[in-house]
This record gives C-alpha cells, structure tokens and sequence, in this order.
C-alpha cells in the first residue's frame, strides 16, 4: 500500500471550522485505509502578520530570525489538525521539520530541500499513525530554521511525495483547480482536467495564481504527478502531470493575462554595437527583471527606439538608471502604465501551425493593437492597453474553443 | 566575567514597541560589558488565543500537541527580540529549546528541567553574542516539545542562571517588585527591596501574583538570587534570596489576602474516630485542594462540626461529593462564599513572641470577626468575611509598621 500526500494551504486551514474540515477530508483517505502524510502551510493571515511585526522591528530583519519567526506558523497550524484528528479518534502526531528532519541549503528565505529523513515518518505511518508535517520550512547544517520562499508548503509536498515515492499528491487550496482562463476575467472559464508541467509552469509564471513556479519545476524534474482541487467544495480538480498524461485534443491549455506590467519606449537611442547591453546591464544589477524587449530597425543607422516591459513596481528606479547611465544618449523616455500582457498557451502548437495567425487575427478582429509580441515553443504572449484585457481573453478565449 | 540572566514576561514583550524597549534594557547590561542570556515569555495575549483555538477543536486536546502549539508563543517573541537586536548593532540569535537542547522530564503541560547542555550558548556568548532563549519549554526524550505549566518561564531563567553559574538573574516584569501588600488594597503599601525564598513562597502562595510559588522554589532549592523589577519603569525591584542576606529588622514582610475561598461547614457530622479522613478521602481524589480545617470540639461525644475552607470554584463538586458520601451522616451542610483569608507573613515571627495576639487584636479593635486560624513558622493566615478586607489589611500595615 501507497502513500498519499496531502497538503493544506493557508485558507484552507485559515480557521477552527476550517481545520474541522480538513480533519474530515484526511479522515475519509484514512477510512479507506490509505497511508496519508499531511503537509500543512499557516493559518492564512498569521504569516503576514508576523513579517508586519518583524518589518516595525527592523527595515532589514535579519533573515535567520525572520525564518525562525515565520516557521511557527506551520507549527501552530499542524499542532491544531493533528490536536482535533486525535479529538476524533484518529492517531496522529505534528512532525516538525527539525523533528524528520527536513535538510536544506541555500540561504534563508529561500532554501532548497535537500533530503528528508523518513525513518520517524515511516514507523508512525506503519503503526496506523498520520504524520502532521510543517511545510514552507526545514533546519540547514547550523540547525537553524530555515524557509523556502514563497509557495514553499507545495514544494514541501512536492518533495515529501518524491521522498516517500508516493502514489498520489493532492495540493488542497481554495480554487476548485486550474482554469483554462481567470473567471474573473471570463465568465467561460473552463476547469482544465489535466495539463502538462511545462504548460502549468507558463501559467503559473504568467499569471495564473494556483502555484508558484518553483513547485511545479520542482515536480516536474522529480516526475512527481499532482492534484489540485478544493478543500471547500468536494470536485474533482486538475491533474498536472507529464506531457504523455496530459495529452488533450485542445491546442491552447489556456489564456493567462499579467497585471502590474509596465511598458518603458527609449526613442532616438544612438545605435551603435553593444547599446541594449548598456541599456539593460545596470538593471539587472538593481534585480530589475526585463520581460518583453522590442528594437525597432534602425532606419538611418544612426538612431533606434528600444522598448521593453518592466514590472510596474520598478518603473521609478528603472526611469532613474536609465537617465543616469552615461554610457547611452537618447532623445526621450516614454513610460506607459496602463499596458497587460496577454499570453495563450498549450503544448498543442507545437505540432500546429498557424497558432499566431489565429491569435492576432482575433485581436485585430476586436480592434485590439499588440504592442510587443514575444513567443516561446508553447506560449505566445502579446502586450495590449489594459483596457482591452476582458475583450481579448473573450476573443481568444472563443477563438480557441474554450468556451 | 560572570553572566546575567534577563528574564522578560509577557508585558514586556506584549507589542513592538515594548520588544523595542526590551531590547535598550538589553543593550544597556551590553554596554556595561556583561554576558547576558535573555530569556523570554510569549508576547501577552498570544498564549490564551492559542489555548483557546486548541478548545474550539477538542475539550480535551491531546496534550503533546498543546505543547507544540504553544512554544511557537515563545518562539515567536525570541526572534523578534534578537532580529531587533542585530537591527540596533548588537549580535544575537533566539535560541529554541532543541537546538540547545533545554531536556526535560515529567508529562506534557508541567514538566520540569533536567539538564541544559551550555555548550553552544557558551560558544555564542563569549564570540560576543547574546543568546535569546526561549522561556516556558523543553524537549523529552522522544525530541516532543514541552512546556513547563504556568510561570514557566520564570522557571526556565531561575534554571539557566543555575546552569550557567550566572552571577545575577532579573526578572522584568510589569509591576516594580514585591510589595508589603497589594496596592489596590491599601494604598500604603510599599516596594519590599529584599525578601526570603520562603516568604516569597508564602506570599506567592496567598496571593500576591508577581510569581509562581514552582519558580520560587526551585530558586530556594538551588540557592540562586533573583531580582524582581519592571520593564516599564526604570527602578530598583525586589531582591529574592536567602535568609541572612533577606535580613531585615522588620517582624512582618507582608500581608497578603486571596479571594475565590469558600468557607464550608458541616453541622451535626456523627463523630467516631476517622470521620474526617472519610470525609476528605473523596475531595482528594478529585483534586480539590482542602485549605484552612477547623473541627469543633465534640461537646456530648456524639456530634462534632467540620469547618474547611476550598477554592470558591470546587464549592458545588464538594457538596455533591459530601452528599453522595456513605460514610458520613450530619444535619446540615452550609456553605459562605463571602470570605477572604488574610495572611501576614515574615520570617521575623519565629524570634519575635506576641505576633498572633497583635493580629488578633488588631483586627478584634476595627471589629472584625475571625471565622479560621491557620499558621505556619512564618505566616498566620486568618479567615474573615469578604467586606472587611481592606479593613483588616490597613490595621495589620499599620500594626506591624510596615506604612
């Protein structure tokens, strides 16, 4: 008999009742007699309240405590389910991650795990025990606490299923599953059955809020199959796997849209080798993260316009390096804020031809102006005025057959 | 150089800007070249919350997960109080009861401390650093995390400074000290500015809240000094110690008075030899805590009346539990909620003779009726009705000069 993992996200266990629920749902895999391992992040709002506390103490809280401090929010969360599972009569115990342990290195706030100790997991497993893990966090060589970053409790079950070579790995959060667009955008949204690692990882990346990128890789080049479904509404959700699994006859998986993008346009750069090296190196020391890049032709060889897109967040300090770096001269700089990037995605065009086509003729077919384009094997991503987002998802949304 | 122990109690650390104050008391002992070890309590608040959660999911939480889900309390105030530390300059770290490790024996919610191993906190103090070590809590021997039951942290100062030999232990706290008596009765009352282990125990015993009577004692049987002062206000404290350091020309320390005492009598019990043992066997069993006894002397061999006093919550469990009792009979059962005991206390009693007659008189002159006498070597608690104990407590300060 297989192991199951189970992992709970911060709404998911944000309060008594709801930690009442999730006991119910680990409780009904128990009745069926499977081997569940629990992986629980903190109570939604815990976590942000302490780094709150920790920012009034300090404008650069020093970063082991910040994981020390952080890290009881799992503590208090597994403490609790493991607590009522044994009010209703089930075996379980909180496994914290100094008491597996849960290796890690790499730096706090953002360490990578490295190995977990199964043999106490194991042993309570095999004794009819449920082992409550505190995910989001391991010890490093030091015995300290460490964190992984954002989304770091689905990297936690992630590699707790990789460990224990689970058999299955069900991701409980408050979305029913991965939709082939934002329903707030598109009243059609579909919910996607199953969907490869790669194209999870572009919606992911690309706007879609279900994970964070660094537990979908990490599934990914661990092969580890996934479920992401409710813990509010008993559905079935969407499995992420490998491209064989995940094969559908849909070309386009599906339409994510980006807010907070900014569009920045140097006009009359004076174009000579190595420029747009000039331009973007000093932003990239300030870990200013340059998205989409356009370089217009320079049509008298002497001057070119450069635009690129930015998060909106960095649009002061970019504005900043760019006025002050001596190593450019330009005419003007133009900043536009109200500008969203679009993007369609789906393994499907691979194999498909006539993808972008179809994508701009649908925009233009609304009267929609693409800014930027750029692409990669299974996605096409335009940048379009912000106005136009509900418009084009619609468009493209139809276009692909989605709806 | 020797160490100090700076214990902080959950007012002291009960927001930001008190951890911040915290921390310049920290700073100050740094600045006058002393090694200190910080121990601290939860911020205030955070403990209740959390029992409370650990209510709301079972009325009889499993105890080693109350446990786990409390220490994350001390936790977090530790890593705060060092993260501002390291803000202000200073090198410092929490230290977490496993990683140094704190061992403990006894069961989950009231363990006691066996051993700390002093190496690495050793280590990190004379590199210059300050240890933040958190209060309340333990590890056993299957690396669970424990928690020492209330004033738990008071206990973990009084066993670090016995552990590392320290030369001073502090413990902050939100009132100055220990005082003649409690300055919501009687507003003569005065800061004492040394006390014995013993009155301490006797004083903590009978109502005065500023520590634990577990803390007092194991600083008794260990022989180490501690200072009692605030957080809040920069003032001498309260020193507690041992007897001939204590020594003051003064016969009463204190004078204490508790409330939630209940007075119960039973009229017309038969008398025969064991009667009282039948009747307190069932209280004992059930964990009511019988205080004050007094047995009228049976005048026709026949009939006797018990009087006792119990805590006002066991009154209805004890009259049930005296109902239901076969191997009794008796008239009458009465029962007074309405009492106080009023106590005073100071190890000058012993050499001094007249003591009891001057408190008696004392109280007889303003009137007031004494139901119970209890006494020890160093204290003599009298049992009076509620509304005179503002009364009583001014003519005792003021009998024993302590105005």
């Amino acid at each position: 008999m297989k192991i199951v993992v189970l992992k709970f996200g911060g709404t998911s266990v944000g309060n008594v009742e709801r930690i009442k629920k999730v006991a119910k749902i680990i409780v009904a895999y128990k009745k069926k007699n499977r081997k569940v391992i629990v992986v629980s992040s903190a109570m939604s709002g815990t976590t942000n309240d302490l780094i709150k506390k920790s920012q009034k103490l300090s404008s650069n809280f020093d970063q082991a405590e910040y994981d020390t401090l952080l890290a009881t929010g799992e503590q208090i969360a597994c403490a609790l389910i493991a607590g009522r599972l044994n009010d209703l009569g089930y075996k379980s115990r909180s496994f914290l991650s100094w008491q597996i342990p849960i290796i890690t290195d790499g730096p706090h706030k953002a360490a990578r795990i490295d190995s977990i100790n199964k043999k106490q997991i194991l042993l309570f497993i095999n004794s009819g025990g449920i082992p409550v893990v505190t995910g989001f966090q391991g010890i490093n060589n030091n015995f300290r606490i460490t964190t992984l970053g954002r989304g770091g409790t689905d990297v936690s079950a992630i590699m707790m299923a990789k460990f224990f070579n689970a058999e299955e790995c069900v991701i409980y959060t408050d979305v029913e599953g991965v939709y082939t667009t934002d329903p707030r955008n598109h009243k059609k949204a579909k919910k996607i059955s199953k969907i490869s690692y790669d194209e999870m990882l572009e919606m992911a990346s690309l706007g879609a809020k279900v994970m964070q990128p660094t537990s979908v890789q990490d599934a990914k080049l661990n092969n580890i199959d996934f479920t992401v479904r409710s813990s509010f509404i008993k559905k079935s959700g969407t499995l992420i796997t490998n491209p064989k699994k995940a094969f559908s006859n849909q070309i386009i998986t599906g339409i994510t849209a980006t807010k907070n993008e900014s569009k920045i346009t140097i006009v009359g750069v004076k174009d000579r080798p190595g420029v747009a090296a000039s331009i973007f190196k000093p932003l990239s020391l300030n870990s200013i993260n340059v998205d989409m890049v356009v370089q217009n032709i320079s049509l008298n060889g002497k001057e070119t316009d450069l635009t690129f897109t930015i998060k909106s967040e960095d649009v002061k300090k970019t504005e900043k390096l760019i006025k002050l770096n001596k190593k450019i001269s330009f005419r003007k700089l133009n900043c536009d804020n109200n500008v969203s990037k679009v993007s369609i995605i789906g393994v499907g065009m691979i194999a498909t031809p006539g993808i972008t086509y179809r994508m701009f003729q649908a925009l233009a077919s609304k009267k929609i102006n693409i800014m930027v384009i750029s692409t990669s094997e299974i996605k096409i991503s335009v940048l379009i005025s912000n106005m136009f987002i509900k418009k084009a998802i619609t468009a493209l949304h139809k276009e692909f057959k989605l709806d």
